[in-house]
């Protein structure tokens, strides 16, 4: 089955956008204008994985946040930067990240376009736990990330 | 942790290009230029898939083959086509093609540069079965695929 991609709104035909994350969390509450679209993997596919395709508007960013499940990241729309543990990474197209577990990460769009992104995790996953203040404090003390986290 | 794009020879940092097929299957035994990159899932990550990228030359195809675990694949470079069963699906940049369990496929590039797609499969999985002459005989007679398939 094909899935075809549509250059005017960039979207896969057959896959809907989707909140970025559970009911009951929405924008402004840790991240700002994040969609999210599953390729992969939310079909009844027998795999052990899912593919999805995230989109952060200018002046959007992911949740900062961390799990025992990793991503597996590629760029494939638009610049940005992204947080993972005491790192930061720009990013630019088809750039990958691997972001291991229990590790702090946020994607922060830096551009005036779209930042989007391919992130593959596995179909069973735990919770995604949201940063603490401790965290952001750790942060804001490390030189590398320093002002880079958003909330 | 973060593997660098290059433009240049489209590659990642850190990513060894590798052969398509295991030792003592090679170029010329049902496949032709095809190389592959395994961008996640082979260093000990903790996770049930593998990202691959998968580069086909000009007048290159991919092995034509089925197997019980799934692809899911997303094109980033060129134009080519996928026979997926009795259905062959035009590719260009960022298309996605599913391919189901046991379902006889094959990539085929139709360019004059190189085609290449991101593939990402179980960690866990069985070995493909090439294709016998009677699935090129189906193949031949169905109109769809009719002399699409390359050997």
């Amino acid at each position: 089955m094909k899935h075809r991609f549509r250059k005017d709104d960039f979207s896969w035909e057959g896959v809907a956008a989707a909140g970025y994350k559970a009911t009951g969390e929405r924008d402004g509450e840790g991240f700002r204008g994040v969609t999210r679209h599953i390729i992969s993997g939310a079909e009844g596919e027998p795999s052990r994985f899912q593919v999805r395709y995230f989109e952060v508007e200018p002046d959007g960013f992911t949740r900062l946040e961390r799990h025992e499940h990793i991503h597996s990241v590629t760029v494939i729309r638009g610049t940005g930067y992204a947080i993972v543990g005491d790192a930061v990474h720009d990013l630019q197209n088809l750039d990958h990240v691997y972001v291991p577990p229990m590790t702090l990460h946020q994607f922060v769009n830096t551009g005036t376009a779209p930042f989007g992104f391919l992130c593959i995790v596995d179909a069973e996953r735990d919770r995604p736990q949201p940063a603490t203040a401790l965290d952001v404090e750790h942060l804001d003390k490390n030189a590398a990330t320093a002002g880079k986290a958003r909330r």
